[in-house]
């Protein structure tokens, strides 16, 4: 009955099964399915309920899984392991299946060689299109779909690639050489995944040869496993703003409270700044305490303009859509938004500060320091991506602090400073 | 020389190539390159730079490109269209591109019938793999590459799929429908995009067919596709989060300013509220001005753990991790999580309150109103994404200006009111 209900599910549907069992139950479960189960869904559960479960199975059938996998899910499988018993199983499997996954596990891992397939099909470019149709019907250790053949010299070096949709429609007598296309796509195994992705979204690619540093086909990236890369960027350069690292939703209290903690540090640290500005300032604040009832406006506008100029911007470098051929298109708009915004907020702002406390003094102060500090917003969110990107680090980490830090420095300082001078 | 130029370049890079052209210069080089010119270009370009040059080429010359594009793209180009222009130019189309392209044109933008290609490759069950590939090298008008061939009978009424690769591998006297495989994905071509990009990144998915109401083919979603769904919808959520809609980079002044406007102006108001807020107390900032001082510390603080649990709910809705099945038990780890680091900026922030301004007093206050802020940031920071979602809001809309607000006035009522009842 458990195998009939397990039949009837997809691997990521079985493997959210597999993750609400009790540890005990799912080695059970995988025993009961016994041929009937596909090691690919230890692909799929979380990281923690992979390493439970390959440390219950027995190495034999682990070596056994490792053989029906495609290379790169062999390989992720693998890695989780300790050392002895990834030896141990490596020992076991047939030349050809250690020989390709030996070569996915030879690069780190987010590289183009870990997540490609190490099977493909590649023949000489003298064959016919017959020739190559008979030896996929006859060969039985070929990746069970593939969408491109590949055309190698006798030293493994790439020639060309035919889509087999085209190989289908071509006559038997046809030489394989003659519809070959040249490859504009090559990735090379070292290359890292986010590079790799975005290569196959621009050019809008199914499956790309990887080639080593002599040129040699290698393996092979599928768009499917470039999904999977696609997401995972987005969600890290999502959770990277926001100061959340590298979290997963299934990681306990232990895992994420550390980093959260360090990430509200350094804000605190940031916060810090800001307070001594007005500590500055306090005498200002205790003769006129509209001051301080108008800071967190300031401190809103200078925020939200800072990080609406800083998301596009991390945006569109994380896209590769902003170059150095529209960057100063671009930061001249972003100053133009500022400039306009600034003026209608400066007016709105400084009517609100009139009719609130009265005294047209504090309705210039606050206009004023409201046009600083959207300029400052706008220029701080394009600098700030820009600077870390070209200082060699990730755009998105820790933008938001900096730019929501910086304006709040400064409008604090614009305001108080600004009020200290003329109105007191 | 201009045509070898541009024969060397993909088309992603010609587009970009034509972006930077003069608006003359852009038509002068299609009608240049002539027949060379593959019009799937004119999807890769900006919109604006479409709609120019569909507007100054010629009808009949669109009409050839639309025949020679899939029914996607052509789709994606006519829709740019005035509706006269449009109509002309299908009048002038062949019966079978007409047939196939007014499929997609039917369904609304956004939904998989727009998205799918509505050429595809069907054949009848009881033909063998040889009849297949047989009228695939015979007939002219199939889609560049495909990757499955669809089993239908006579009302087009899906009955499996063989991917190519099966076939190929298969002899050419065994009958198709014993190589088919029942398709467990099937979409019907009024689902939403991103649910389709949701089902392709889960199960791997590399073309899904796509079915009417009747559960009649019309046509396929292919995964090179849904990648750029993919990078859309990550945008998309990004954006919304900071507060600046569906812009794009090549966006004028104008487009943009109005937008970013309003969602300054919705977050001013806010902070009104908190400014509201700090003006009940003024009195006692008045005779305390290292209240007014502190107070960027404690809405930093709520303000950015907030964010953080935030940004990990929108994800997880996002990526559907989220369910009834774990919202409890993730809901407790962010309380556990703000008690946590609750506890250890109370006693941080409780030192620093008494080591620069002395007085026990205030940092016995500023302890407990960084205890309850980071407590609500933990519980807004879930509520708020949950119940857009439950409203039928995207949950990244506005996340981020509700949950800081409410963060902001929280921990200054908090923090404010504490300090009046018990130091003043
Ligand atoms: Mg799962
Ligand atoms: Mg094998
Ligand atoms: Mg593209
Ligand atoms: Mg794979
Ligand atoms: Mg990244
Ligand atoms: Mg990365
Ligand atoms: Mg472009
Ligand atoms: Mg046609
Ligand atoms: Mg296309
Ligand atoms: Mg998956
Ligand atoms: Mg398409
Ligand atoms: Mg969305
Ligand atoms: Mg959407």
């Amino acid at each position: 009955k458990v195998r009939e209900v397990a039949a009837g599910l997809e691997n990521p549907d079985l493997a959210d099964v597999i993750e609400e069992l009790a540890p005990e139950q799912r080695v059970e479960l995988i025993e009961a399915l016994g041929a009937d189960f596909d090691f690919e869904v230890l692909t799929e559960v979380d990281e923690k309920v992979r390493d439970q479960i390959s440390e219950a199975l027995p190495n034999d059938v682990l070596a056994k899984a490792v053989t029906e996998l495609d290379s790169d899910d062999a390989a992720y499988l693998l890695e989780s392991l300790e050392a002895d018993d990834r030896q141990e199983i490596l020992d076991q499997l047939p030349q050809s299946d250690r020989a390709a996954l030996e070569r996915n596990l030879l690069y780190p891992g987010e590289t183009a060689g870990r997540l490609m397939q190490a099977d493909f099909v590649a023949v000489p470019p003298f064959w016919t299109v017959g020739q190559v149709i008979d030896f996929a019907r006859d060969t039985e250790d070929l990746p069970e779909t593939f969408s491109e053949i590949f055309v190698v010299d006798p030293g493994f070096h790439l020639l060309g690639s035919v889509n087999i949709s085209r190989l289908l429609r071509t006559k038997r007598d046809v030489p394989i050489n003659t519809i070959m296309e040249a490859d504009r796509h090559m990735i090379l195994a070292t290359a890292d995944q986010e590079q790799v992705a975005r290569q196959f979204e621009r050019y809008g690619l199914m499956a790309v040869p990887v080639v080593d540093s002599d040129e040699r086909l290698v393996g092979v990236v599928t768009v499917d496993d470039v999904v999977e890369v696609i997401e995972q960027e987005a969600d890290e350069d999502a959770k990277l703003l926001a100061g959340v690292g590298d979290e997963r939703l299934s990681d306990s209290v232990r895992e994420i409270a550390p980093p959260r903690f360090l990430w509200l540090l350094v804000n605190v640290l940031f916060a810090m700044v800001s307070a001594s500005i007005i500590d500055l300032f306090g005498g200002s604040i205790e003769q006129m305490v509209a001051l301080a009832v108008l800071m967190p406006i300031i401190a809103s506008m200078g925020g939200n303009a800072g990080t609406q100029t800083m998301t596009v911007t991390v945006r569109a470098l994380a896209t590769k859509e902003l170059s150095d051929m529209n960057v100063r298109r671009v930061a001249l708009r972003e100053v133009t938004v500022a400039l306009i915004n600034g003026v209608l907020f400066a007016c709105l702002l400084s009517a609100l500060a009139i009719l609130w406390f009265g005294g047209a003094g504090l309705g210039v102060v606050i206009a004023i320091a409201i046009m600083i500090n959207l300029l400052v917003a706008a220029v701080a969110g394009m600098l700030i991506p820009l600077g870390l990107q070209r200082l060699g680090f990730d755009p998105a980490v820790a933008s938001t602090v900096f730019v929501t830090s910086l304006t709040d420095v400064v409008g604090f300082f614009a305001f108080l400073g600004l009020a200290t001078f003329w109105l007191l």
